[in-house]
């Protein structure tokens, strides 16, 4: 089974640190296949980054011409795209987002989100009440670091994260969720110190995705998510000839 | 005052109906201005539609270079990019979408909003649902008709308003919302033919911004909306050299 | 076009204040005329005064004999007799509890409310809830601060405010709302200092009216405000003769 | 114990229908006691009759010269006041609408009201919500009858409640609740012909004003009930002298 | 009228007590019997708890051989089988956790629990959720106090008490509701020491249950609370012959 | 990797088939043992039922002597006992109610539910909610089959289910899920026929079980699910010796 699983930003770093997390939770026949969209943001932080990261995920999958694959696993936490690929692709799609919670949901009575800085809480909230899955949602906390700031000083990250993580769960956190895809890893380091589950959406999304191939489940389409109706669609400014 | 009116997609001739319908909703000293945008989808038909449509109205204003503006009115119901047009502008920003379901509240118990497609229905009640005014919406209802069939033959546009209307009251609805700008200027003819409110989302956005304005109301950049970070940003599919 | 701007209350200084603060957000067409009921509570503070205020509002519009006017505002923040307004007159009325929510919600994503003694936070809540716009309130907070007492000492009045809106800001406000028509003002001095916007539910109301005239629109009349029936009503305790 | 039952409109037959009613459920040692307010509307239909009901109701306590009471039981089912009138006495204060939603709640998953004139819904609605026992209502119902029809041809009366019950126990009611004081009796006749509970407000606030009485316990002072505040209210038009 | 009064623990001594309390509540034609399940947990703290004592409490109930009773009230706080005792037995069924609640929402517009372990909240808010009187709940507090430690020092009691219950009323409960039937008695020593009305859910459920069969209501059989299926059932895991 | 999957009824055949469903959607590694309760009913339907069977399924797994095991599937829709077993087993738990909602939700927007008799409606939407998954459930609809009759007539069966699916499909819905393990193995006749994905909760199950595994996460101990209290509990009626 191959997997598909777009970055939601334009760094590649991040795709391969991203790709390494989702090869770590795949089943031994599970192929990975990172892409990093051509264009959009460095990183997104913010409704306009993650508006305009859709758009650039969107289009990385329309135009996409590698080996087949069996379903997409989208790598933004708290970013919009994700019923836009459900229409768009026809095999099953897992967002990290709803991913990492519907995982925590099985595993406490209240999850809390834990992500980078404090203005994309209402993103996440969002993302998680269309998604179906915010009763269970404590709290969504930020941690003041900015995505690509997450691997520069590991002790500062865990530390933040730690700090966050006890008002979380003063806020009835019972399991908590890594809020953005740059920090997966920290859940193995930092769970058994805080005797908590972490989950990490990467790792969430790739079972998710594989429980779905294999039941032979996707994405439904009548309704919400028919496939696009054919038009004249632009992606991106006509350049001057 | 001037207002600057986004279109959500590329069809020159619908930005002009709704240019229109907004100036007959404008006060004396207002200013309309109609954007289309150079790309995206010719009509914003599901989640795909919309979310290229809100990168492209993000980078329509962000490259807008004509005269000064005191506030956006997004003319897409129910599509995305209305949080990032808030970060982008320091004026006030109005949705269709929302703006109809405020005045509608102040006119009726429940609204009811009757659209095009039945799969533009949960893209406009999660809009509703995330403005913070669904509350008080009875029904989302499809009259089967595309955006851009809306003009081709009147009397069955018409014909099919009145049958999802009778639909919605029997739902509960006490006011009608127009579900698409394309349908601006149909409240003029069914409104005393219903014997019900029908509020038209374009001219609702229009008042909605012109009061902002004076009195001296924008965006708050504390928390949620606070401005885009600066950070590479590459806004389409860079073209081959 | 002609505002019937009605305080909640018998106290006639407070009826101009809230009249000034009206005409200074009013259009310039717009004549305000203000209405102090000639029974009813002093001050509206609680339900039972509020109960009284509904009642002594919908006798003073009843007997209105004065020229005719286009819109209602009722400048009574939390207070009751909203709806029962709805079915007494034809044209639109706007409450200004609700004016300023539907703003508020334009402007952040979550807003707060600061009103006078923590008695009236429930009312304030409830009238929210039922208006269809409680989905984004973070808090409705008290400043311990009688509305009779909120000009006599201006400084107080400001620096309890302040506390206040740091609470609400903690809570999750982004935008605040002035609760109580005596506060009128407060949100020009405060506004910059806060660096939050601040609607005044006033002014809200008033230009919300000027909207629904201007566009020709009017409370339904099918279902929930339908015309008061014709029957023997009694306004208040008959008099020995 | 004294029981003072209030009707919420001036028809002293309707009082005395309710006080009979009341009596019927009321224990050997309890006196029921009916007041008519001697203003307001002949019947409640509507909001602006609530409004205007709800401050004759707290006038008609206020001044209340007879022996003192225990409890007090608000008899208009949907009508506003019943906070109000938690602030003005001491004792327990037990509204029909309430009453009738928490017995129901007692008697099965899911329960039914069915009202008289399709305009007091959304009061009823409301008055539930705010009480805080909406959550297992499963829908209210109008008959299409006035309030002072439902005695005039009891065939037609209880037909009208036939045909709405069945509607009822379609949208899921286990259980139904009488929607109007005037309709106390009818559950006696109409309850095993449903096979169903029946619930009239009148009977089940008797109960629980008698079971806070004996339990000693009686309305909060800590926050949203307090006391009025001493101050100048007027409860009438003043008369020209 | 006589009343079975089941605990939900095989400890006879609390049976003892709560049987003294609902009988201090009961009318004086009320016979109050009490029953303590022959197996099932000493104590129920948790959910394996509460699932052992549901099966326990209706087994109890099943076989109980006595004299005829009118009613059922459920001593158990939090705890399951409140649905399930409403199809066995064809009287009134009242479970003290929503007993509590449905009062508690008479005398305030908010209400506070306060219960023994932290790891019995989960259990009460989805009690109270699934009963339909969540909506008013401010908070669910434990003590850190063990079911059976409740009585082994009262002062201690009493102080863990009396510091949960500043915490709830900072959380805006306006009434308190004891949250464990080993409680019971409490209320009266410490409800004028707090100025605020204290529910006990065993007195509450006595009046309910009386109310109940005073009015001739009983559970609806329509629907959820039909009579169990005939079946083969084994109450226990077989014994070795 | 072993996984162990409860009946929540002593019909062994039944165990059989839902094990036969488990394997079928289990990864090559891992194993699956069945179990079968002493004692409980010989089918669930309705809360006593549940309630019995939770106790049951505790016995079951409380006194299971096999092989160690790595996650529990609890098989029975609807019913009680999943937070008990969170509390009693070190390893993850998964209910099939739950489980089948967290899939669904990823593939549409809404989803139905369609059981077997109407009586276990409450039941399943109770579990849906207190999961944390409702939000997204368009209606639970049941087809009037008993549990142990689903087998006896397959086309009986079949016709039942097409008729509620096009009712769930009316309501919403856009995936259905099998709502009764009984059920398993249906979705592969009908979800071709319905062109609608069609989700089973043992298969579900059995995924998000081995998923969790294979993450090495398991139940949180901080709060809800702590391990039960040592304390003396009796699992059946004691025996006369």
């Amino acid at each position: 089974m191959r997997i598909v699983v777009t970055n939601c930003n334009t760094t590649a770093q991040m795709t391969e640190e991203i790709v390494q997390g989702a090869r770590a939770a795949a089943a031994p026949g599970t192929t990975v296949t990172g892409l990093t969209p051509a264009w959009g943001p460095e990183s997104a932080e913010g409704w306009l980054d993650s508006h305009l990261s859709a758009a650039a995920v969107l289009d990385t999958l329309r135009t996409y011409d590698g080996p087949p694959y069996d379903a997409v696993v989208l790598a933004g936490f708290g970013e919009h795209g994700r019923e836009g690929v459900r229409e768009l692709v026809d095999v099953p799609v897992v967002d990290i987002t709803e991913a990492a919670a519907h995982l925590a949901c099985l595993l406490g009575r209240r999850y809390g989100v834990i992500t980078t800085l404090d203005r994309s809480r209402g993103q996440i909230e969002d993302s998680l009440e269309t998604a179906g899955v915010a009763r269970n949602c404590a709290t969504v906390l930020g941690t003041g670091l900015a995505v690509l700031d997450l691997t520069t000083d590991p002790t500062r990250t865990e530390t933040a994260f730690l700090t966050a993580a006890t008002q979380a769960q003063a806020a009835g956190a019972e399991v908590l969720i890594l809020g953005c895809a740059g920090m997966t890893g920290l859940q193995r380091k930092l769970s058994s110190q805080l005797r908590l589950p972490i989950v990490d959406g990467v790792s969430a999304a790739v079972k998710l995705a594989e429980s779905l191939v294999t039941l032979g489940l996707t994405t439904s389409r009548t309704g919400s998510y028919a496939r696009p109706l054919p038009k004249r669609r632009v992606w991106g400014r006509p350049q001057p000839t």
